[in-house]
Parts: C-alpha cells; structure tokens; sequence
C-alpha cells in the first residue's frame, strides 16, 4: 500500500484523548487509529463523563508517556469540530507529562492562550493536520491518467474511511497497484498524508479533489475516502465537490443498515441507498462519463453475524449489486473487490 | 430595499480598474457597479492590452481622485482570483494618486509587499471584501421564517446578481418588503454587505448561508444572489451549499442564450434550462420540501431586441414558465415577477 508523501512527520507513538464523549459517532478518529495504526497507539485517555472507549488500556498521560507515547491525539469531533473549555485542562496535562498534541480539529490548537502558553513553556508542539496546503488550484475539470475509485455515503461517520482503507488493501493484496487517498483528519493521521477536504475553502474544493488524486500510471488505482453525504443538510457541497473532483471511474456506497436519522440531525431522514447511488452516478457523470458503482458497503457492526448475512444478502437482492461489509470480509467482500477491479466495462 | 447591516464602510466614490482584461465575463463587478450603484463610480482605469470597457470616462487616477474618488475597486476577476504581477504598477500608481484599494478578489492584498509596503508607506487603506465573518456555524438544516428566493445559473456570470436585484427592485416596488441578499463581491459592493461564499470554508458553506438569510417576518422576503452553476465542475459543491442553506421556496434559473461552453471550461457543455430546473428542485426539495420554480431569466444583452423577444417566447413555450430578460423589463418580467410572489401553491 502506498500513501501520499505530505511534509509532515508526525511525532509517535499516539495516546488517544477521547474528550467527555458519549456518542460513539463523533469517535471515529480514535477507532480508524486503533483499527488501521494500532501499534501506533499505546492507549486511550479520558475526561470525566466520557462513556465511549476505544478497548485499549486506559492510562493517564504520564503513564503513557513512561509507555513510550510521544503524541496525545484528539481522537474525537463534535459537530463544527471546536474544542470545549471542559478539554483543555486535560490537554496541558498531557504536555506537562511530556507529550505534543494533535489534533484533526477545524478549532486551531494555538488560538487557545492556555494551550499555545503552555506548549511555548514547556517546548511541546501543537500540529493542526486540518491545515490544508496552501495553493490549492481551482479545479479544471480535465481527464487524468489512471483509474479511481470513491467511496460514498448515506450519512456520514458510517464506514466511507473503513471501506476504502479495506479495498486498499484487498487490492494490494491481489497485486494491484493503489494508494489509500485520505481526506479527512483521521485517514490523514492513519496515512501520514492527504488533504483535509472540508477545511478547503469551497471555491477550491474540487479542485483540491483533483491535487489528491494526481495523474499516475494507467493501471494504478488511487482509492479515495469519501466525506458527508450528497443529502446531508450541511455538507452536501463538501461531497459534491469531491465527486466533482475525484472524477472517479468507481463508486461504492456505504450505509449502516439501521441508522434512520442523519447524525446530528434527527431532522433529516437517512437516503436509500439506491437513491444514493443514482443521484451520485448522476451528478459524477459531469466530470467522467464513464463512472460505475461497483456495489455497496454496509456496516454492519452493531449487528451479530445472522442478522448481518441477513441485512447483505437482502441489500444485494434488492439492489442486484455485490453487497459487503469490509471489516466482515469473507466472499461477499471479495465479490465487491472484484466487482471494482473488472474492466470488461 | 433593505440591505443587510455590515460592519464595513468603504470608501467612495470608486474608480473601476479594468486589468488588462479581454474576456467580458471575467468583468462583471465591474459592469455590476456601474449598473447598480453607477451614483458611486466616477470613471474606468485600464492597463495596455485591455478591450473590456464599462463605457464610463477612462481616467488616470489622478484625474480620478481630482474629480473625487477615494477608491480604486479591482473590478474583473480571474479564474480563481488572482492577482497578476501586470496589475501590481497600477494598483501602485493608484495609492500614490490618494486612492484606497478595494478587492472581492481571493489573493489578499496585504500578501503583495509592494502594496503593502506603498499603502503602509502613504496612509492608504488595502481593503478585501472576500474576507468572510469569523465564527460561522455548521449548518441546522432547520427551517426558520420568512419567504426566499435564490437565483441558480445554468453557468457562472451570466445574470443571477442581476436577477436578484431586479426581483429586489420589483418586489419593493409593489410594497413588498424585501431585501437583497449578496454571495459574491460585486453584491456586496452593491449592497454594503453580504458574505462572500466561494471564500467560506466548505464544511461551513451551508451554515454561511444559513446565516446570510435568517429569521425574518413571514411576509418578507430575502432575495438570494446564485453561485455558480450544479453543473460546474470546479463550483458545483458551493452551488448546493448555497441552495441547501437558503432553503429557498422560490428560484428563479439564470440562461444566458447561445452559450453553448462553460466560461473557462471548454471542455465542458453548458447544461440545458429544463434539466437545470429538475436537478435543482430535486436537490433542494432536502431542506425545503415545498420549492418551487416560478420561471427563467434570460441575459439577452448580445441580441438585438427581436432575436431577444424571440428567444424569450421560445423558451417559455418550449419549458410552460415565465420567461424575462429582467434588464429589459416589460410584461414578460412582470409576469415572472407574479410567478415569484404567488402565495396560491
């Protein structure tokens, strides 16, 4: 698997702060690190009310700086990604005990006195990897060689990360040559590289979308991590743009049977995924004609392995399409693997 | 015409700087200033090689500052606006001549060191209306009060401020309460207010134009300046940011007749008004279920007043909707008008 060189080298291995959150949703930077950079991590870390965890060993910053931790890791978002006053005497904890901080917020880490004072005190780094490189080019919307692949979802925070990561590998895995394409602030963190979408200002978007997945070999396949959803009330320019920009020759849908309320929105009903795929389809057509959906990904983890065969074999008949969980694995996934790679189309 | 309150007072009168500009698309805050707040504008300054002309007096910025200008406004723009090295005596000249610089352009002026330095040098000011409010939301999705109307384009530059203010006008002008609301820098010339939204960061848009239209008395309307283009390969993501944010009840679909490419996108074709409409009811029936389309504006200014008439009643018998060239006004645009106010649907 190869990742995008970025300039940055990020200090490790991490301790994952976890905040005082309870909404397993907004945790996703702390599960993708322990499940895709796991011997990165030596631990998880949290404040007082905090009810979602990790499963690895929970220690205080000192104690996983004697562990060997380098780094504290923000490993939770809320909506509009700030920082709450209620973190941060957790976070001069961790510098005082030796680590640097970072963090995959839209809140910039140094526009806190009391972060920024201390980190200068005491010679610790505050690195933002939502800091999208500068010079961004409006998109052109021109053709490039190579072949590409975008995840998509019904929601967001529901596998498009997972997905991508896992068909990364499958493809490696058959020799296929492709590189994991991070988007956001954990696959960002998981790949040592990528550009962080949504911090993109929104005239460049797509065209940041284009600089992500540059020209390559023509039988190279550049595996790109979706953002938001084509539906969502807030983000449904972030993804278009994305779509727009990645132009890619494969789409797969990810939705996690059972959500029925976008996150954060209970206003908002969760798409069908068959709608999903037609508008996306739809709308990527502008920019590559070609475009196809390979099948779908449904995550399926808070369901036991029944009722999950169940939900796939009844999404798959519905939908005439291979139907998978990638974390799952096993033929179904291999099916969809293969339903991406075959070019007889 | 109620405008929304800002906290900027620019200098003025203006001079309009021209660039050396050949492509009239790329000039519209110029032509939108004269025709819009033409009382504030004292003449036109271009560089050698320029063919774009607002018809306004060409003056030095001498001779401009002497008839009582106070400003110099960059008035094109380029694709992804920027400034070229070409402009930078010019802006110069200007400063030394007693003028303000104001920009709606991306780059900042205080990232060029000569203006910084000859504007730090003389006392004068370096003025970038591009620069959003700080402290934008995420997106609620929630409905709220008061009636909207957003203008969309089937391209880019090609009439939506226009039609906005024309609307604004009209509506006011049948007493009823209404108020311009502007998207990009020549709007927010105009109306001394407004955020820009191709500057906001995408993750934010939406919220940016939740905030743009807020609460309002239920019988009044805010009256949206369009973006861009749904089928825009570079801007299409801020498009529907902008129309999932506004949640308009009413748009209005922007044509401009015999453009067959989109504006610095050859590659790609302007897309039909009919499927313009369909996308975009489509699109945001997810944050207003009950939108409407009241009919089309048409930018004839390249025809004569026949091959405009013809168009026009072409285009409404071929789509069944009101269809006006608001500039040249008429029945036809007192017919879309009723169309946009229609309280029986």
């Amino acid at each position: 698997m190869i990742f995008l060189n970025y300039d940055v080298s990020l200090p490790q291995p991490y301790l994952l702060f976890l905040g005082d959150t309870t909404e397993p949703g907004y945790a996703k930077t702390a599960f993708g690190l322990r499940d895709w950079a796991g011997e990165r991590c030596v631990g998880e870390f949290a404040c007082a009310g905090a009810t979602v965890t990790t499963g690895l060993r929970a220690m205080t910053p000192a104690q996983a700086h004697a562990a060997g931790a380098r780094a504290l890791v923000i490993g939770v978002a809320n909506a509009g990604g700030f920082i709450p006053a209620t973190w941060l005497a957790a976070l001069v904890e961790a510098m005082e005990a030796g680590l640097d901080i970072i963090s995959g917020m839209h809140a910039r880490l140094r526009d806190f006195d009391v972060l920024r004072d201390t980190a200068d005190r005491l010679g610790r780094r505050l690195i933002d990897v939502r800091q999208p490189p500068a010079g961004i080019p409006v998109a052109s919307g021109r053709r490039r060689g190579g072949r590409r692949l975008l995840t998509l979802g019904t929601d967001c925070a529901l596998g498009k990360k997972y997905t991508a990561l896992a068909l990364t590998r499958a493809f490696t895995a058959r020799g296929v040559d492709a590189t994991f394409r991070a988007t956001g602030q954990t696959g960002i963190l998981i790949a040592g590289g990528g550009i962080p979408m949504d911090a993109v200002v929104a005239d460049f978007a797509a065209g940041a979308a284009e600089l992500l997945s540059p020209e390559t070999a023509a039988d190279h396949w550049d595996v790109i991590e979706g953002q938001g959803s084509l539906f969502h009330p807030a983000y449904a320019g972030v993804s278009l743009a994305l779509l727009h920009g990645s132009q890619p020759d494969v789409i797969v849908v990810c939705h996690e049977p059972g959500r029925e309320r976008v996150l954060g929105h209970p206003g908002y009903a969760v798409p069908d995924i068959g709608e999903t795929i037609e508008l996306a389809l739809r709308l990527g057509a502008r920019t590559n004609a070609g475009i196809r959906c390979a099948g779908v990904s449904l995550n399926t983890s808070k369901l036991d392995v029944a009722a999950a065969r169940h939900v796939i074999a009844q999404t798959r008949e519905r939908l005439g399409l291979p139907v998978a969980d990638p974390l799952r694995g096993g033929e179904a996934f291999e099916l969809l693997v293969d339903a991406c790679l075959r070019t007889d189309t």
